[in-house]
């Protein structure tokens, strides 16, 4: 997605460690205007589907996924990163490894919320080493649900998770795909 | 508002220890056409303002605030909850209270993200004590930015949070504010 890619590329910052950060317009100030023309695109991209639902995971995944939804006209699931008192007992969970923060957290969903009958798009903001997808795969399949596809909109594609989930058979599409960044120069390579 | 009491009172349920669970459309699945008219009606009540950036909490303020924006046109800020190796050294801190939690934890904003320039609209989804809306402003106050208001979705009108921003001259819209609740019964009192 040219739009996207440009975004990245401008307000994007690479750091040591392959980290890129897109805290000035995707996950800590939001840039809504973009945010909707990623709805459109993955509206296009999965208009073949259909879509009755879209998963994704607090924190940084709420804003797309709420947005992206206008375009599906459907809700919006949020797994939840730690058990809160005001939630049921009732819940999928699983166990997601953070490499950015170096821990294991317990995510759940309400079982209320995924039902067999449903065709769930997942939505992230990044697919690294895919864990946390992988995690939310996990939830759909123990509710029985479809998967309909994952969509990210930064993928590094330096890093597995996209090719393991493409060998399973998972539709993924990402907006953008990093194939190379350069902390020294700020060099970012996208895949086309 | 008139939707939104009718679909608390229909799909919200009271719980002991004045505990209201509305996971089923605003904090764990999400009904973005409700959604959709909260930023409507917030958009109607600051008319008079000149909001240029919304300022929420993650992780159930964000999906409210990217919607909302939508009608504003300016962009989101969310403060996260805990410190990311992603972020850079320069935020702004408060230390908030959970009751929800039963403790206390540290939020932080970037000092990019909030200028003296900006005139802040704060959206949450609840209002109840208070302490999280106080710890946005407190950030607010610390960049030398303008607070215009505070947007609640539900405020608790039987705690104080509410009365103590507004004696503070603070202004304050609560979508529906709830002057009693039976967990027994399962009777909603919304004040008119």
């Amino acid at each position: 997605m040219e739009l996207l890619e440009q975004r990245i590329q401008k307000d994007g910052a690479v750091k040591a460690g392959n980290v890129l950060k897109v805290d000035s317009f995707l996950n800590h100030q939001i840039d809504i205007g973009l945010l909707n023309e990623i709805g459109k695109e993955f509206k296009r991209l999965f208009a073949d589907t259909n879509i009755t639902k879209i998963l994704t995971i607090e924190a940084s995944g709420i804003a797309i996924a709420a947005i992206v939804a206008q375009y599906f006209n459907v809700p919006v699931v949020f797994a939840k990163k730690t058990q809160s008192i005001n939630l049921d007992g009732s819940v999928y969970t699983t166990k997601i490894h953070s490499f950015t923060h170096q821990r294991d957290y317990d995510v759940i969903v309400s079982k209320k919320y995924i039902s067999p009958e449903d065709h769930i798009l997942v939505i992230d903001d990044f697919l690294a080493n895919g864990c946390a997808v992988e995690g939310l795969i996990d939830m759909i399949q123990s509710a029985g649900a479809t998967l309909e596809g994952v969509g990210i909109i930064i993928e590094k594609g330096f890093q597995d998770g996209g090719k393991r989930l493409r060998k399973k058979g998972i539709r993924v599409e990402s907006l953008a795909i990093v194939d190379a960044m350069d902390d020294v120069t700020g060099k970012i390579t996208f895949r086309h």
